[in-house]
């Protein structure tokens, strides 16, 4: 398994990154980069600990090696508690920021290891084994992968066929003899400017007019035809005034596939468009569960700070305060608990256990619809001095410092500064640039909520809950 | 185990149950309690089921015996999933108003036999033995058994010994050689007047000065001095127009003490305060999680008559209608959710498999919390007819028929009267009488939700959260 | 205008009316009617009553005759404001259940009034003189008067022409040369059992293809062919253990009409289908706003109602309950307060004040919309009492009375049958049978939810809000 | 009345501002203000431009003097209704976020007016004619005029003179013959560091330990030991990337009283320590209305930006998002509407028309508890780019502006840039630092969100709902 340095190393490669409208020449030396490429290193760093590598390094059930647990193809139950055990703990790592590096680009690997065998029984291609020695690849050099699935989409109403620009969702625009040529982009790709390999998926259901959109391959980030626009900006290093994001910055990119090649062991789906929508829906709960394991250390974080600031402004008693730390808490068990039902009553399909879609799809859900409402209580509990607190550099200066210490202390007992300090946790975590993207990516990551809303209704079989009402209506 | 057929026979014991004012000479001939104890023996019934005896069977890991499930003490994960599947089941067999019978029952024995030991620990008392012969007595006797523990409590600001009149809570009012005798009133107690005995606990915690208030112990139901007020009046059992209540009518009653002589091997707790409270939190955490299996069957009713009269209607489909189903199989999946991971979180005490306290708390929380939308909802889907429907007699008056048939159908195939039926058991679940007891009922029963919120903070352990914010503040 | 007695004795015209699927001969005679038509003559008695009749008696603008207030044609905004107060203050009179006997009738005038004109400009029809002429002779004849609208629909998601079954459309069956027949039926039509006469308005818009749909008229209740089928059965007369619906019951029918013959004088709309839909709006903004004048009252006893059970109980100070009774405040300013805006911005239409459109649909949304979330919260602070308390015939038996006085307490100080009394008006007002109609009531009555959600977003002009994101976005 | 040239000129009196930790020599000079001075600026641009000198131009009615309508005492709806006009335009002027130059100055104004007669005749001060004079200082200079009144309130649950830190709220700390000196600070004080003058009101109610703090008076910004440290920094002045904030930054200050001279004609309350809560219960109502009318251009650019992207993505019909965007109606609806009631139902106090403080508080309460609910509906029609948009930079960048102009299409016919502008208003309106601070400010600003539960109770009078729900309960 790789160490952090060379994960890091391993990024020097040329790969076309832009970065506020400039061209960043080594993404490893870019000072607007540092804090992100420290942070994706988390994982690898943890790793090496001694007490905290058990949660991270597995073995492959299919050739025995020492693997990245994130690599493990799921057998069973356990399987799945260890890989939301992993996760969550990474998260934790991440003081609630998970370092994304495996984990998405696994539940891509893992849709596909569950639906290439159907596509090859029907239409007589070598999928299973492609993706097979593609994913066996990975994990012995310990890839840093992204997992690439959201298209442009245009126009949201209209099929990838549809639309006046042919390019909003990717296509393959040429079929040779040693591969395809794909056109198109993907955008919110987490980690993708930091990662050595994306795994390429198609984001939708199509019909059999789309299928030159039925796509799926896995291609290194450096590969000829391949810009990224990462983004955002890294807003602050001052982990003061920004604890949470100067540390743990998250970094996305919209990724453009100017006619790239990919050779055909690389590819794993190729206009067979009636798999795409059932390979989406795989992913979509793989992803999901991994969205319900990195969670919950960020609602973790929001309660924690809550309860902390409560406490600071001496208000932690009153009914007020209670009733919304309560609802952090139910809260933070609704992620806790579906996480942990959607692996006991997991699905084995191709002999690969998947955590159960339903449980995936509620629990992503309850957390999302309802990220909102709990930043209003933390904000609410905080006070206002979450949005009118002076700056860390205030702070600094000791004429004013004096003054801060004496005039925004908290309850008796709580030094200034903490209180201070939690309160630019708090802000960071619910109304800074950052956590805007949090924001949005709560409600679209892991797909929308609209999203979860088809999944919740397709999944959920209402057939005995019909025949009890009709029973009870003398219907039966 | 007894046949249906010998519970009946059990209950006439001169017991003294008043109905709407008048004295009921002997319940199992009562022409308004027909229905309600033929719903009441469905649990011995089902379990001369061949096919459902399963669920209801089991073996003592005391004594060896066969029992009735509901008595096997739990000892570990498999036992606590094995009463919930019967709870849930025996609630399905009554379409989803379960026969309460031993229940309840057994939730105040478990309490009892959990604290029994901690007692006699500290006060050098036996109670735990005669709890366990208390136990033994009742699986053998296969005993319908009630719970009754809510007092009347007067004004709920004050402790027992601070009300004006001290017997809004029960009490002790004499010690003799013997055994006690004991005063006050239980009230809401499900089942109670088509019950052998009646487990008797405390309500709430105690001060020193409540000592009196601190007593437990079991009681036949015919003892002299306990008068029960049954209610409510059994509204119809015309099943068309009330197919739900017609068929199962729930019986509560309010019992009251008028100075009763409890021998000393019945008693359980006499004058030990400080379990008080601990004893109400076992009972509570118990009942709570019974209430998480039994409602299962409501909310599966409730989807199932929501999605029947929406497909009716035509509107099966709509964004609007759909969005409510939704709605309806989240609140039923966080009820099977919270249920079954209370059960694989159990805790052990005293060597008893409880189940986890925070999750049944949140669990019975989310449904009797989100129960009135879910009713909304309901009859959104429903239409205005499920206010103004014609009646059962309106439809079989040949006249009016003929021309509720014609004005009355819904989509292109669905007979009328199916749609009535579906309508009226819309009504009967969410906009009758005992639906309006259904509605107190999951607010108040098995604690108040603002017993559950209390529960919810007091069970949660915040410090890993509270390390993590500290952690990201750089506090640590 | 007509007294009490006057109005009683009009309905004694051998009208065709079923309750619980027997034909009634007289209604005024009918043992289970008696409470509900003492109930609708209230109106009638409060116009006699020296203190009151300020509030219902006005002059009508275009004859100078003194009338009953509800058949004053708005001019202005003190018009629309006195025909509020009057809703008000007789369902102030009806302890917030409303004695409707003009109401509905006016809002079906009213709205046949502004549409006349439009469609006579495009048609060369006469309805203006029509419905002016009918309007003059109700008011003169002080006319109980029902609007009759809803149809039973069939399919939901089909046109009326698109009905597997022609009839579940109101339609005219013939045109003759003195009048129309007309076939169908009408659901849910308040008080028409004990009305004089109805006014018939189409439900929806319609196409050209559902032309013979497109019918507006007048008619006596008696007329041949008109069949009622009332609901529901009054279901108790006892006013301890049913304090509101005892005394105030609510009656509604399904109206079957059986090819009925109306003289052209009194038809409003005969196939001009391009007006079915501006009539039934119009006639949802009067509506609604009567809906939001009417429902003060019930919003008031609802929470004068909470309030008095928090005191008796103790806890009228404790942050949960306070929390609760303020969101009933809130829940009764937004009645209050729609209702007045909207007669502040009326609309002017044919010369007749219109209360706002956006105002009446947005105010009746808040109010249904919240209305299990308040029952909720006043179940929630009356405890589990109100599932299971005892029966006023209990209460009666001087043995039970006795005990139940001692135990059924509250905080000292409050008698215990004020404590009953409370309890049972909030069991009456939110869980027995009444109450659930009231359920359906609140949600679909004045138009469902979702006619309200749509007409929320025809009503409101966008436009200004729209120009300054544009400008805001430097798009302009 | 002041041109804007004049009020920046009068802002150059050598003032202590800090920023950031170091101290501004001139505030009209310094890069990092050049926005807000501008921001600012508008109330008296917009007094100049000939089409809008209405709105903001009233008289004196008891000088007769052409003042700034902020200026004049209400004396009638007409003038509250002029008022509400007057800040609601300078809103829409400043496209949502309001130059707050002498709205907040004149609620305190007004809120002492009223108070000073009270207080001088109970203690024979002269307070009436002191406050008098200042606001007719005021209004002839056109001062720029903030209020302030939060406290930093150390810990929460004490009042002042229990504190272990007595500097947390500001007080009296020596009574002079010329006047009296200060100590203390105030926080979160909008646009302070460019305005000419502060009001000083305290806080909250006190008891007669508390008289040291109860105290008013008005003082210049420059007056020696001010200190002034202002927040947040300006994060962006590009108007592409963050069209709001840089056009319209937000300035506040914590400002930090060291032992300063009030001379006594500029002290308007000096120990009278029981009408401290009466006078800032009075601020309170001025100040809400002011919220409730400012707020509505707020949900104006909600409102039309999301309806403006939910076109542009191609997705306007969806019922999914028609939902959303109703809910953002009725928003915006609530507010318009509880501010115009609050003038039809005003309270006329020693002579002053003040605004309904109920309606005050209803409606300022609905606006911000549902602030973040409506976020959340904005963000989820706008997709996951608002998170992960590139920058205004990257579009800039030729090379990649015709990848992005491709790419980032929404439905055909709609210019990219546009899109893309709209999504950057959308994420500085809800996701960036400065919508962040609004975030704080809108639960918090006005008062937090308790502070409105509290008065809702306080000013809504229950009798008349208790006596209905007495009435009906036949106790009456």
């Amino acid at each position: 398994m790789k160490t952090p340095e060379e994960y890091i190393e391993s990024l020097r490669d040329d790969r076309e990154v832009y970065l506020d409208g400039k061209k960043i020449p080594d993404v490893t030396k870019f000072p607007r980069f540092k804090e992100a490429v420290e942070h994706l290193a988390l994982s690898y760093k943890m790793a090496q600990d001694p007490d905290l590598r058990k949660y991270l390094v597995s073995t492959c059930p299919e050739t025995g090696e020492e693997i990245a647990i994130f690599y493990r193809l799921p057998q069973n139950e356990t399987d799945l508690l260890d890989r939301r055990e992993a996760i969550y703990q990474v998260s934790r790592y991440g003081e609630g920021v998970i370092p994304f590096i495996k984990e998405i680009g696994t539940d891509a690997i893992f849709a596909l290891r569950m639906i290439a065998p159907q596509v090859d029984r029907k239409h007589g291609t070598e999928y299973t084994q492609r993706i097979r020695r593609y994913h066996h690849y990975a994990q012995k050099n310990d890839l840093a992968l992204a997992g690439a699935v959201t298209d442009p989409k245009g126009d949201r109403k209209l099929y990838p066929h549809e639309q006046e620009n042919p390019d909003v969702y990717l296509r393959i625009v040429e079929k040779r003899k040693d591969g395809i040529i794909v056109k198109g982009a993907k955008t919110h790709i987490t980690s993708s400017p930091l990662a050595n390999e994306l795994v390429v998926l198609p984001t939708r259901n199509m019909t059999a007019k789309d299928s030159d959109y039925a796509v799926a391959f896995a291609v290194p980030v450096n590969t000829p035809g391949i810009t990224l626009i990462a983004n955002p900006e890294h807003y602050s290093n001052d982990s003061f005034e920004r604890p949470l994001s100067a540390k743990h910055p998250i970094v996305h990119a919209m990724i453009i596939f100017d006619e790239v090649f990919i050779p055909w062991e690389r590819v794993f789906l190729c206009g067979e468009w009636e798999f795409a929508g059932p390979l989406v829906q795989n992913f979509a709960t793989w992803h999901r569960f991994t969205g319900l394991c990195y969670k919950a250390p960020v609602a973790e974080l929001m309660l924690g700070a809550a309860a902390l600031i409560a406490d600071y402004n001496g208000v932690a008693r009153t009914s007020n305060v209670r009733n919304k730390l309560r609802e952090l808490i139910i809260y933070l068990e609704n992620i806790y608990t579906y996480s942990k039902i959607a692996c006991y009553e997991y699905k084995k399909v191709e002999g690969i256990a998947m955590p159960n879609p339903l449980h995936c799809n509620i629990g992503k859900y309850l957390f999302a619809d309802n990220y909102h409402l709990m930043l209003k209580y933390i904000q609410e509990i905080t006070g206002g001095i979450g949005g009118t607190c002076p700056s860390a550099n205030d702070y600094r200066n000791p004429i004013l410092k004096d003054k801060l210490d004496h005039y925004l202390c908290g309850r008796a007992g709580v030094p200034t500064e903490n209180r201070l300090r939690i309160v630019k946790l708090i802000r960071d975590l619910t109304a800074t640039c950052e956590s805007g993207v949090h924001m949005f990516g709560t409600i679209h990551g892991e797909g929308t909520l609209e999203a979860q809303r088809i999944m919740i209704m397709r999944e959920f079989d209402i057939t005995h809950c019909v025949e009890l009402a009709l029973r009870a209506a003398n219907l039966r």
